[in-house]
C-alpha cells in the first residue's frame, strides 16, 4: 500500500553534518528504531576516508548491523571506486554516488570533475557485472548542487540534463536529483525533473531535498506532482548547515510523513513510532539541535494516517 | 508587476498571540519599515475589547499611524458590529472578520455560532451602506478553521463551503479561507479552494495559512497553483503556538516571498529591506522568538528577485 518511498539519510547526510559525534551502539540503536517505524531504507554511512569524516570511520559495522535488520534496504556512499569497494566488501545492499552538476562543487567534494565521476561510475558499474560469484549492489547516481551551488552559484539546467544522461549511461539503476545547498524552488524542481524524466524516464527516482530555505515541503510536494515517489529525508533535519545557524539540513523525514499521510499518500511509517525513533537520535547525540515541526506540534486532533 | 498580493498579519496576528507586548511606537516602526519593503496591505490591529486582549488595545492609534504611510490598504480586525464601528471610526481601509466554521471554536472566540457571525457581518455590511457621508471600508470575511480545529477536530468541508456562500451573501467584498491552527494539508488546500471558488467564485481571495506542522509553504503552494494570489503572511512567523513550544504561528512572510521570488513571480517585496524591518521586529519584542529559513540562510548565491 506503500505509495512514498523514504530514505532516511540522517545516519549519513546528517550526521557526516553534525558538530558532534554519535556513539557506534547509538547508531544501532537509532537505525533499528527506524525501521522499527516502517522507514524501509536507509543510508547508514560512507565510505570514505574515516581522517577526512571522523564521523563514518564506523561505516563498515554500521552497515553489517543493519544487514541483521529485515525488511530494510541499506545504503551507504561512495564517492570512488576504492569507497564501492568497500561497499561490496561490506555486503551493502544500494550504493550511491554523488555527483556534482557544479563544476567547482565537484572539484571541492571529490576532487574529480563531473566528467571524471561519470567514469568513476562507469567503472563501479564495470566492476560489479565482472564478480560473478554474487550479485552486486544497486548502484545509485545522485546529481548534486542540481538546483544552484554556493560556490559557482547558478548551475544550467542543460548541465544537470547531460550529467543526468551520462550517468544514465553509464548503466547506474538509478538517478536522483539532489538539492544538496537548499537553493531550488518548486518552480525549477518542476522544470528539471521533467526535463530529465524526458530523457531518462523512469531511471530518474529519487528527489533529494534540503530545507536550508525552508522550501523542503514544498518542494517536495512539487516532485510528487511531477510523479517522484522516492524522497531522501532526514530525521529532525539533522546536520544543520554550518554556513546557517539554525537553518535545517534535509528535509525533515518527520514532516515529510505528516505530510504525505495528512494527503493519503501512505509511506508505510508510523508516526508514533518514528517519534520513539526521535527520541533515539536525541539520546544519541544531546547537544545536536534537531529539527521538524511535527513533532512539536503533535498530530492534528482526530488525524487519520493513510489507509 | 505584482502577481502575489501579501498581506502582513503580524501586528494582528502575530502580537496578539506573542508571549511578550510590543509597544506602539515600535509598532509603528516596525509596520512603516514593511510598508518601506514594499509590503502593500498589513492588519495591524483588532478592535476587540482591550481587557480581553491588551497587546491589541492601541490599535486606533496605530491605525491612525498607517493611514499616514502612502500606498498601503490598513486592515483591522473586526470581532463584530462594536468592532466594525471602532474600525470605521478609525478610517481603516478594510475590515476583516474571523468568522469560525467549527461551531466549538465559533462559541469559543467570539461567543456566537457560526450563522450568528454571518448575520453580524451582514449588519455592518448595511451598515456601510447605510453611511452615505463617505465611503466605507473594504469588507472581508475569513473563514476561520476552514482546514480543521483543536476543539472540534476535523471540520466538514460542506460545513465549510455553506458558510462561505453564506458569506458571499451577505454582501461582503471577499471571503478568505484560514488555516487558524496549522491543520491543513496540500491536497485538502486544493480541494477546498476549488469547492469554494465554484460556489464563489473571485469573491474567493486569500489564503490564510499557518505553519504549525511546517507545512506553511506547500500549502501556499497548492494554493498558489488552484490561482490563489492573495496571502496572509507573518513576519518571522511571529506568534508561534502557545500548545506547541517551537512550532511557528502563521506562514513566515520572508520565506514566503523568497519562494514567490525564486519562482520567477514576483511579490513586489525587496527582501533585503523586509530583514531590515525584520530588526525593528526584534527590537520591538526582543524575547519572543521568531522564525523564518531564508532570513538565516541568506538568499541563494547569484539569486535574481522576479523581474
Amino acid at each position: 500500500m506503500r505509495q512514498i518511498h523514504i530514505c532516511e539519510v540522517g545516519p549519513r547526510d546528517g550526521l557526516q553534518n553534525a558538530h558532534h559525534l554519535m556513539p557506534t551502539e547509538a547508531k544501532k540503536a537509532w537505525i533499528a528504531s527506524m525501521a522499527a517505524a516502517g522507514i524501509e531504507e536507509i543510508e547508514v554511512g560512507s565510505f570514505v576516508p574515516p581522517k577526512l569524516i571522523p564521523a563514518m570511520a564506523d561505516t563498515a559495522e554500521i552497515v553489517a548491523f543493519a544487514l541483521t535488520i529485515p525488511n530494510i534496504k541499506v545504503v551507504a556512499l561512495a564517492p570512488n571506486v576504492k569507497g564501492f569497494e568497500r561497499a561490496v566488501a561490506s555486503g551493502a545492499h544500494k550504493v550511491t554516488f554523488p555527483v556534482s552538476a557544479s563544476r567547482a562543487h565537484s572539484l571541492a567534494n571529490v576532487r574529480m570533475t563531473p566528467e571524471q565521476m561519470v567514469e568513476e561510475v562507469r567503472r563501479c558499474v564495470e566492476l560489479r557485472s565482472q564478480s560473478r560469484g554474487k550479485n552486486g549492489p544497486e548502484i545509485e547516481a545522485g546529481v548534486s548542487t542540481a538546483f544552484g551551488c554556493t560556490m559557482q552559484g547558478e548551475v544550467p539546467e542543460d548541465d544537470v540534463v547531460r550529467l543526468a544522461v551520462m550517468l544514465a549511461g553509464t548503466g547506474a539503476d538509478c538517478v536522483a536529483l539532489a538539492d544538496t545547498v537548499g537553493y531550488a524552488n518548486p518552480a525549477q524542481i518542476r522544470r528539471l525533473f521533467r526535463k530529465v524524466r524526458n530523457e531518462i524516464g523512469d531511471k530518474l527516482e529519487a528527489a533529494h531535498l534540503h530545507n536550508t530555505r525552508g522550501l523542503g515541503l514544498a518542494n517536495a510536494l512539487a516532485a510528487y506532482e511531477e510523479g517522484v515517489r522516492h524522497f531522501d529525508s532526514s530525521m529532525g533535519g539533522l546536520g544543520g548547515c554550518p554556513f546557517a545557524p539554525g537553518a535545517s539540513g534535509n528535509v525533515v523525514t518527520e514532516d515529510l510523513v505528516f505530510m504525505f499521510e495528512s494527503m493519503g499518500v501512505p509511506t508505510g511509517v508510523n508516526f508514533d513510532k518514528l517519534l520513539e525513533a526521535r527520541k533515539l537520535l536525541v539520546a544519541g547525540v544531546p547537544e545536536e539541535p534537531v529539527y521538524g515541526h511535527t513533532p512539536l506540534a503533535g498530530l492534528p486532533k482526530g488525524f487519520r494516517a493513510a489507509a
